[in-house]
């Protein structure tokens, strides 16, 4: 492990996140109930899906040989042997220039390998006209195409989403073996910081909206969190609620404090609770900077900047990574969700990754993005942003009407 | 109210979704759990944020014009009066040619109107060499800039992020008016359908994923929502079904049956229960189609189709947008997330708008989409799909190396 001081992003992910120890504690849970966590079992499909040859459309299933050179002025005529219901097995199967009708989502019966659709057929008592050809498989979903018996349906490090829920559904699944949600203590610290709903306070004293709000959020995202208490700028004070909730949970966060006093403390106070300590404080972020990240006995320990702008910045992009990690998903860095347009120039400092906050619209066909003012300390612009776009380090700017990767901030509303 | 039989998407927006009443009832949460819920009232600022003019940097406070043309080599020399600790109002103020120790996040003394970063300093006792100029308000965030007391800091229809929590924390706002979540009720329907977790079943019965996928993710969204019944293929049970539960639900969903059949008696069960029923049977979007939007004494009832992966992408832009619609959220509709180039062309049928499911990447600095196979019945593309490219409806096609609009599919992971 290197005692790096100051990192960039990517070597936070590759040097610190990366090499956090996943909890091993998983729990069974009622599959009904398993969204949002991360599966901790490789789930083998116990049968076929489809189960037998389906039929995505109303009509009629035909050999499709049979169908070859049909057209409306010259059909083929076809004899109906037999009517599929859906939630049926076929009574019967079909021979040379017969048809079947079949219901979306009924079984072809044996001798069908294709389905016409009914808007291309006309019916005349026992008989169908087909006024297009079909090509084997065609308007099938054939036997096991979706998944195959035996096959990896689900595995271990993805976390559940509708669609993996569905599928699980589908394949009978009734629980499923995941990782237990992880536990996270948050220590609020500032000599200016006050409880968010104090009725009197002075000019400068600040509420604290950084650690209730940062609980609330990570409660969305279906982690446990508590916002275990509130320290002075002291060293002792916070080496000592540090220690005290240590054994609790699997992540500790400290927000705030990003004076150069504030900080140092908290470092100290993190060096003094045991080893490695802190391994970077400071990340080539802007916003963000003032983060600290520490282990201590395996466990991650970060610092969060107090400007709530940067709070958000540094949670999304460090924070999150690091509990995902943590709750064993396999992919835990966010990826751009697409490219946006700026509609003005934004300038960024070399040697820093940027995040500008950007309110998205759509003209014509592109999604725009309009940067806001960049004050990072503005908490209301928090508010009006859909998200964020990245300006590497490595560039001075970006000009209007260039493209730029987006981040969602929040969740997907 | 037009009786259209089948429309595109903007008309469903414009000509049904548009003309939805949202529900009244509100309840007031605290603000720590309001996270997710409709803002019911416009919150105005009772102070002002910041309350003071706050140093942003570690560093000194100055008059700005009296480092007018300092520089490393021609410092400006100025005497250190007083020293401001972050949670204290400063006690003394500036002259001319005078500085003030300020920590990030400390009120500035009064006369000055900059900060000079520590950096660019350096100490000599009682006296501070400036080496670089200051602009007024340089790494100062002036007393009201982010919010003025009165303003309205949070609105009326705005669903509250983590942003808009932080904020109204900053405010000391302890309770919060949010519409009360809405109620949705879920009625499969299907004669093949059986229950997700029986053990024998024939080759053609499906395991229902389609509801209990639906009922889990629009909990995970914060909906109230249950699977209220099974139906068979009757039109005389989906009647009392309906009419059963008409009463306890804002929404009622009718999960499955898209063959002409099931649709056709689904349709009537929904006439019988009131004026005016069915508006819409059939959206021009692939996949999607089979979508059935009614109306019954102002109340909605959506038909999703039976196919899952129709069923997700009709979820998403139909019966989601509908929801938040009636929960008062003032932009109900999905915002695309950003542009995407595709790896391959994409073929698309005109006179629809097509959703295909893609898988993201990025390669130096762009984002791509791999389109997956566009088998709309495949569940298991569901769980490999990061969102969807929507195809306007007045094209052709796109090419490889085109940018295409991208929606995520699931939450903000």
């Amino acid at each position: 492990m290197k005692f790096l001081r100051l990192a960039s992003l990517d070597q936070v992910y590759s040097e610190y996140v990366q090499i956090l120890k996943p909890i091993s504690e998983t729990l069974e849970v009622p599959t009904l109930e398993s969204l949002g966590f991360v599966c901790a079992e490789n789930v083998f499909a116990s049968q076929d899906l489809p189960g037998f040859d389906k039929s995505l459309v109303d009509g009629y299933a035909v050999r499709s040989k049979d169908t070859i050179g049909a057209s409306p002025n010259l059909p083929v005529m076809l004899r109906l042997a037999l009517e599929v219901k859906i939630g049926e097995e076929p009574i019967g199967s079909i021979n040379e220039n017969e048809a079947a009708w079949v219901a979306t989502g009924a079984m072809l019966p044996s001798g069908a390998d294709a389905v016409v659709m009914v808007e291309h057929t006309q019916r005349f008592n026992e008989y169908v006209e087909v006024m297009k050809p079909v090509a084997s498989g065609e308007n099938v979903l054939r036997k096991n195409e979706d998944v195959k018996r035996g096959q990896a349906a689900v595995t271990r490090g993805e976390r559940i989403n509708p669609g993996h829920l569905q599928l699980l559904l589908q394949l009978g699944v009734e629980r499923l073996r995941v990782f237990r949600r992880l536990r996270v203590g948050v220590i609020s610290t500032g000599d200016e910081i006050v409880e968010p709903f104090v009725k009197e306070k002075s000019l400068v004293q600040v509420r604290d909206s950084n650690s209730y709000g940062l609980v609330a959020w990570l409660k969305s995202l279906g982690f446990e969190a508590n916002r275990v208490g509130l320290c002075r700028d002291d060293e002792g004070e916070m080496f000592r609620t540090l220690k005290s909730w240590f054994n609790e949970y699997d992540v500790l966060v400290v927000s705030g404090g990003s004076s150069i006093g504030a900080r140092d403390f908290t470092e100290a106070a993190i060096d003094r609770l045991g080893k490695p300590g802190v391994l970077f404080h400071g990340i080539l972020i802007q916003p963000g900077k003032p983060t600290i990240l520490a282990i201590v006995d395996d466990k991650p320990i970060v610092g969060l900047p107090g400007n709530p702008v940067s709070f958000t910045i540094s949670t999304k992009f460090v924070l999150l990574p690091i509990m995902r990690r943590l709750e064993g998903e396999k992919d835990f860095l966010f990826k751009s969700s697409g490219m946006v347009k700026l509609t003005r120039n934004v300038s960024s400092r070399q040697g820093r990754e940027q995040f500008i906050r950007v309110k998205l619209f759509e003209k014509q066909g592109q999604v725009w993005a309009e940067p806001l003012e960049s004050e990072t300390a503005q908490v209301s612009n928090l508010t009006r942003a859909d998200g964020v776009i990245r300006v590497p380090s490595n560039v001075e700017g970006l000009s209007s009407g260039e493209l730029a990767e987006f981040y969602p901030l929040w969740f997907g509303w």
